[in-house]
Order: structure tokens, then sequence, then C-alpha cells
């Protein structure tokens, strides 16, 4: 059986040097409160709000290090009480999404772009994909055997030297499965 | 294939006719703002706020007629919010269920039960159930083809001849599907 811990992201936001620097003062390092599953990241002791059209969330978590470009990621739920209707993208892959105004303790910054509704995937190191006969980007069947069972068809493969095996799925995928960060997720196919 | 059309719930309250006249003032009848999937059904033009230890969400929909007892269906994000913890259950099973405090214009009740999670079921007329030899009560499995698809399984099939053919999901089950009221679902098995 290809067994696999699921992570049930909250909404967070990555940021870029720059909007650091804006949002918390010049020179600004992030500090980390927690290590996350993938190797280097982590989630920081530092939060901002975020603001769109029609709502506001205060105390979003960052997660660290910094990255080239900012990039917020929310669920539909939360993207319909901020009022915006980002897509299902991949992280990274942020052209053409709306932005959101993100407010620090120091500063602000006008987002033009970079929400994004989380695409499912799972992180595989080389090994686990080689055991299990998995390429990069192949489109997985898994099921989520919680309190609601679901069956998640489309689940991206990624795969590299630099993950550790986890499912990443957000709130809204969670709490319809009825699961948390920590249970087991099966692939199916 | 065996389509069914899709009704997205978001958070509501069935009230008692004791609770109406508690909230709404003595006498006072529920008013219809439209007709409901299911026949008799109807979302009111009145709403209440509802509270919990962490949370309070304004203008919550109330559904008519008035019922035996009061029962509110929240999402498991919603419960979250609210800072309560109730279980995935069939409407109208409500023992054992935590409460919450609701707030009318006239008045407020503290219900000490009545909150739920509404478990994912299909209404069938009885001649579609026939038609399809499908049972009350039967578990079946669901798939949802929206921006993200998903297969529910454990979906509990409710027959009657004063049901319309309907699944019901909740908004966590609705966002992590990418599926509006109005989309179609198919029963796989």
């Amino acid at each position: 059986m290809k067994t696999v811990p699921v992570g049930v992201s909250a909404r967070h936001i990555h940021l870029s040097a720059a909007h650091i620097e804006i949002l918390f003062g010049k020179g600004y390092q992030l500090t980390s409160l927690k290590d996350l599953s993938q190797p280097g990241q982590y989630a920081a002791n530092e939060t901002v709000a975020i603001e769109g059209a029609k709502g506001k969330f205060d105390k979003v978590r960052i997660l660290g290090p910094a990255r080239g470009a900012s990039q917020i990621e929310v669920s539909r739920t939360d993207a319909f009480s901020l009022g915006i209707h980002p897509p299902v993208r991949e992280s990274g892959n942020i052209e053409g999404t709306p932005g959101l105004k993100v407010i620090g303790p120091q500063g602000e910054v006008e987002l033009d772009k970079g929400v994004i509704v989380a695409a499912r995937h799972i992180h595989f190191h080389t090994s686990d994909a080689a055991k299990w006969g998995i390429q990069d980007k192949q489109l997985l069947r898994v099921k989520l055997k919680g309190e609601r069972p679901l069956i998640f068809e489309d689940v991206v493969a990624r795969v590299s030297d630099q993950y550790a095996l986890d499912m990443h799925i957000d709130t809204d995928e969670g709490n319809a499965a009825g699961v948390k960060t920590g249970d087991l997720a099966e692939i199916l196919d």
C-alpha cells in the first residue's frame, strides 16, 4: 500500500525579500517558529494581515525563507470572504492571478498578483517515487479515509531529492474529508 | 448515466415554532424568500445571528417551515470559527450535539443542542430510486467533476415520494470540489 502523510495547509503567505523590508523594516530577517515537512522550509514567528474588497484576515502566517516573488495561498472559502476569485494553481505559477493588500507592522504592500488556491499535490523524495514507479507531474488518485471519505483525482506528483514525502491539501479539502495534518492518505493509482 | 443536480448548502438554521416566537415575537410567521429544491421547503426572508465561544455569524438564513426541534447546519470551517465541535450527522439526529446562542431581533435562545455538520446525501423521488435500483439509506459513490474533481464515498440515499432529486453537500465539500449549486454529479455505484 502506498501510504502518504497528509498536511492540511491553512491560509499563508510567502514573501519576497523586498516585501519583507517594506512590511517589517529595512534589513529585517524572518525568524523560525517551527520547521515544516519540506527541508529548509519553516513557519515564521511573523504574521501579516491580508485585505481584499470584502474582508480581511489578521495573523496570516508567513512561511520562510524569502522567495523570488510574494505568493498568498488561500482556500476557496477564504477567497469568498476576501471578495477575490483566485484560480487553482501550482505554487510559483502566479501570472494573471489577483492581488491583495498585505499589512505589516512597518508598512503595507498592494500586490498586483500572487493569490492562488493551491492545487493539491504530493511531494515525493526521488527514492519514494522510484520505489513506487511514480513520475514527476504524474496525476494520481488518492483516498483520504477521514470522517467523510473522499477520493481526490488529479493530484499532482512533484518529485525531487529536495522533497520529503507529504501530501498537501487546503483547509476546504481537509474539512471536506474530515482529516487533519498527520493523518494518512492512500495512493490508489 | 445516473446524473443528479448538486445543491451546495451554506450555513443555515431550522427553528421550532416556540423559538421563532422568542426570536421574532409572539405569533410571528416566517415569510418565504424563495422555494428550495425539496417540495414545501423554503428559504425565509428572516435571518438570525449565531454565536459560539470563539466567533459569531450574522445573517444566518432560516429555512422554513418551522420544525419540531431547532437545528443549525454549519460547515467544519464554520465550526472552527465558532469554536464548537459538532459531529457529522443526518438531519434530525441531534442527540448529544453541541448548542449555540441564537440571536433574533426580539430575543435570544441558548440552544443546548442542535448543531451538526450535515452528512452529504442525495434526495431521490421514489420513481428515480426505482428506475436506478437505489434503496433508502444505501451508501453511494458519487463523482463531482468540478475544477478539482472528487469522488465522494458514503453518500446516503434518502428516498421518498415527498423528495425531488438533489444531492446536498456543504460549502467545504463544494469548495473542495470546485462546484456550485446547479452543477451535476454522477452516481458511480
